[in-house]
């Protein structure tokens, strides 16, 4: 049996909108129904509790159940529907665990949740298993990120870096030999560069700062015919995330 | 000398928020430096009044100067960066006018104005200069579709229908030969499908509803090899408007 939802699980979530509270209880929090189902369906084990509305208490029922206006200001969210999940992090692969992608795809410093998340939904979806990222990027496991990327970061393997040098560092140990930085106006382009996506890293950067400086990272660039600002970092990781799948499925 | 701002001036920003506020005054807001400047460099005659915070003056000599505290009560959002403007919005072509692109790129009631924004933002960097939408998407005009676009809306001609039904009607007078429906599940590959942007139309759909029902429109896909969720709308929107570009320069 669920029970009832205690003042201490109540101010528990509650904590976990903010970064401080999740690295204090090193738990997170999933909301609606299709952010949880991937949780429930792909590591249930990770799950501490589930509250749900009501009328929903059928559909989940390991979940403690509460009244709608509860509910309602339990989550932040419009787009919470009536379930939310307090989970523990996936721990990551060890340290000095081999990648497993054929290339590096590496966040520097994506500040924006929404852009994180959907670059972790969208590599998924492509099949890639890992995320690299520089510290000053979004907290993965922010309620915002998960709900960006549908809780792809329960099943990706993540691995952060203080900083480009240090993960370069690493990666060239791991026999990578090619950097890339992704530029919106300098280099070759995305569709033509030779060797992107083999024993590689493929850096996208922040829409603010773009990629940090890196020792003999090579530019490379999207085409933009329209000559119209840059793209947006989500936008241009996916357009790079998806010329891997073409070239993978192009004979 | 631009003045102060008058109490109806301060409560039009207001409305402007609101569908109805622009529906009733025929103007609209944007905010941000990169927003506002894109509307000053391309169609200044659209513009109503600039507002900007004191310490801006200076950047924008012709805007009406309000102190910090009375700006951060004006703009909803954090990224208004202390300037926005009142514009009205710029005359479609004449509603018989020839297609501009080799396709039209539709959406299908894409009702999140984040990513109905960020399509339209992508699409004039690709080099479109068209979007067609049915009813039940986003406000193409409303704050938050301005942002996410960086204004390309001011630029960019669109074409507005009830549905699908009326779109295609439209499109087979004008020559359009083939109509695809992108589909998460089913169909050709966007890689491989012949024909995807010559004499065609390409239709995104929402992410909660998919395209509707169109007779005769054949399913294209984006492949996934990691079989994860569907893509968010304006990924998948993204990949096949730069497979446009990518087929455009490749020889």
């Amino acid at each position: 049996m669920p029970g009832e939802l205690s003042k201490a699980r109540e101010a528990l979530i509650k904590s976990l909108y903010t970064r401080h509270g999740r690295k204090k209880s090193g738990l997170c929090l999933c909301e609606g129904r299709r952010c949880c189902g991937e949780v429930l369906a792909a590591c249930p084990d990770l799950i501490e509790f589930a509250v749900c509305r009501e009328e929903l208490a059928g559909e989940y029922p390991d979940a403690i159940t509460v009244p709608d206006f509860k509910f309602s200001v339990l989550g932040v969210t419009e787009t919470s529907q009536g379930i939310l999940l307090v989970a523990r992090k996936p721990e990551p692969l060890p340290e000095d665990s081999p990648m497993l992608d054929p290339f590096a795809l590496v966040l520097d410093r994506v500040g924006d949740p929404g852009n994180f998340g959907t670059i972790l939904r969208t590599a998924k979806a492509a099949g890639l298993r890992e995320l690299w990222y520089t510290d000053g990027s979004a907290d993965p496991f922010g309620d915002k990120t998960i709900r960006a990327a549908m809780s792809a970061q329960f099943t990706m393997n993540l691995r952060r870096f203080a900083d480009l040098a240090a993960l370069k560092n690493f990666l060239l140990k791991n026999g990578v030999e090619r950097f890339f930085r992704t530029d919106p106006h300098e280099g070759e382009s995305c569709f033509a560069a030779r060797g992107l996506y083999e024993r590689s890293a493929v850096i996208i950067g922040s829409e603010a700062h773009g990629v940090s400086e890196l020792g003999g990272a090579v530019p490379v660039t999207i085409p933009m015919p329209g000559n119209f600002e840059s793209l947006n970092a989500a936008q241009a990781a996916t357009i790079f995330i998806f010329e891997y799948v073409r070239r993978t499925l192009t004979p």
